[in-house]
């Protein structure tokens, strides 16, 4: 990114994440072509490799992935498209990547833990996952994005940017500010969250400060609990909505979803090594409520 | 495939086990048609809709998957083949044979289990995978078989046939008698087995016969060991190799493998209440002997 030519692909850069990774690389004066599967589709490792050659980019990052609409549980249903999109494409991407020898870095998720860690510091990058399918229970959502991760288990030249639950000022249905605020009834859960800004920012730092490849968790510093953001949520928001709670993740289950979540902390000890710095997540949350605004 | 069109689409129907399918379906006065991924990518919904309806087809059957090639070793070097090839793919074929209307089956694998069953009778229809990702360990091929089973739960008119270490009186690699007669060292184990034809007729004669849709393990009755086959060769083959065998599983895999193997013995009293009849698997194996000769 800082050699060589400008032009970075940015698949899925179409969408909620995608559009950071493209403004910001757009503010460091790159060259970001998002690439949208209808136009050009790079789940076919030909035209992925052709669209590389005839831009001359020199790094993609893949922002490209099924997530499920409204929510995770929507994976449930289109278990095919959820493993295509998470499992296999990175597959390709990586192949397509090390044939050319083009560095680059897919976004990963958090996800694939539940709980604080061995030691209750946070899931380190070297411990393996214990919410995926080799180490249930797990959502299928969570299943694939570890799925994911395993192949791209010593890939050359590739990032693995672990976002965990985004958020940030700009009230949107997938920010998680948002949904605090929307849900009928919310589930009390300690989490490392990342802002989305925030979360973009390191990614490309770590590339133009040529840190070493490899998996970082790419979150606040910390954790907070649904209630802890709801205080804040009432300091700081002119809001008078009434917040309820589930009794327990039981009857949240039960009565709200069709698979369980992922609940758990993230150590950041490695990014912050590698100078890869983000704000404690409780400072992050006050000032986006502070700035809150609608997204349009 | 008894009533409308004779027009049977066949994806991977190049294939070994794909190719007994359309020589089968022609002897059965059928019109086959094989689909070759280079001809007509079958993974892409729209194209796979496409052929079915320009041909008209009545009756669907999947032959395509990843089985890795020499063995199930060259799965964990391929994953994201093989996780399209396993899972993604039959979610594909299910969606549009259910937009369709399309009656189909696909040829599973009884792999996603390990051992002789929870009451020692074998492992029935209804019991879930013990070798798979969700309930490992597994080989990836294994994981992936067994999700793409998960991605098939539920589906209309949809049959899964669950091949099981394939094997005939013809001399080819992917033969499990050829295997035995050809490997260095072999490993000791009890497993269910599919003579290649009676598993196709049994799988065609389902389908003909209009039994129930789901799930059917199509292996021979019963179960063989490795040296009681090395023991029928000895006696019906002209042979003077001297079978060796690993002195454990652990040997084994250290050794000669990556991966895991799954050895286990299936339950075929589904299949035989439903009228799909095979020989009891020491028999086929002695009449294979009996009959062998050369694939070419």
């Amino acid at each position: 990114m800082s050699r060589q030519s400008k032009t970075v692909l940015v698949p899925g850069g179409q969408g909620w994440v995608g559009q950071r990774f493209v403004r910001h690389l757009e503010e460091r004066g790159m060259n970001p072509l998002p690439l949208s599967r209808r136009e050009v589709d790079y789940t076919q490792s030909k035209l992925l490799k052709e669209v590389i050659k005839d831009t001359g980019a020199s790094f993609l990052i893949n922002c490209a992935g099924y997530t499920g609409k409204p929510n995770v549980d929507a994976c449930e249903l289109h278990k095919a498209e959820c493993l295509e999109g998470n499992a296999v494409l990175p597959g390709v991407i990586r192949e397509v990547c090390e044939d050319l020898g083009l560095p680059w870095g897919h976004v990963s998720s958090g996800c694939i833990y539940s709980g604080n860690g061995p030691d209750g510091l946070g899931f380190r990058e070297s411990d393996l996952p214990n919410f995926s399918f080799r180490q249930g229970p797990c959502s299928f959502y969570s299943g694939t994005k570890a799925l994911g991760e395993e192949i791209l288990e010593g890939a050359d030249r590739c990032f693995i940017w672990r976002l965990r639950i985004p958020f940030d000022n700009l009230d949107f249905p997938r920010n998680y500010l948002s949904k605090v605020l929307t849900y009928h009834r919310l589930l009390e859960a300690r989490n490392s969250l990342s802002h989305l800004d925030e979360f973009v920012k390191a990614a490309c730092d770590g590339w133009v400060n040529e840190v070493e490849f490899g998996v970082y968790n790419l979150t606040n510093p910390g954790s907070i609990t649904t209630s802890r953001v709801v205080e804040l949520a009432r300091k700081h928001l002119p809001t008078d909505k009434e917040f309820s709670f589930f009794d327990s993740e039981e009857q949240f289950l039960k009565e709200a979803a069709k698979t369980p979540r992922s609940n758990c902390v993230l150590n950041t000890d490695k990014a912050r090594e590698a100078g890869l710095v983000m704000r404690p997540v409780e400072e992050a949350v006050i000032d986006s409520f502070k700035n809150w605004r609608s997204a349009g």
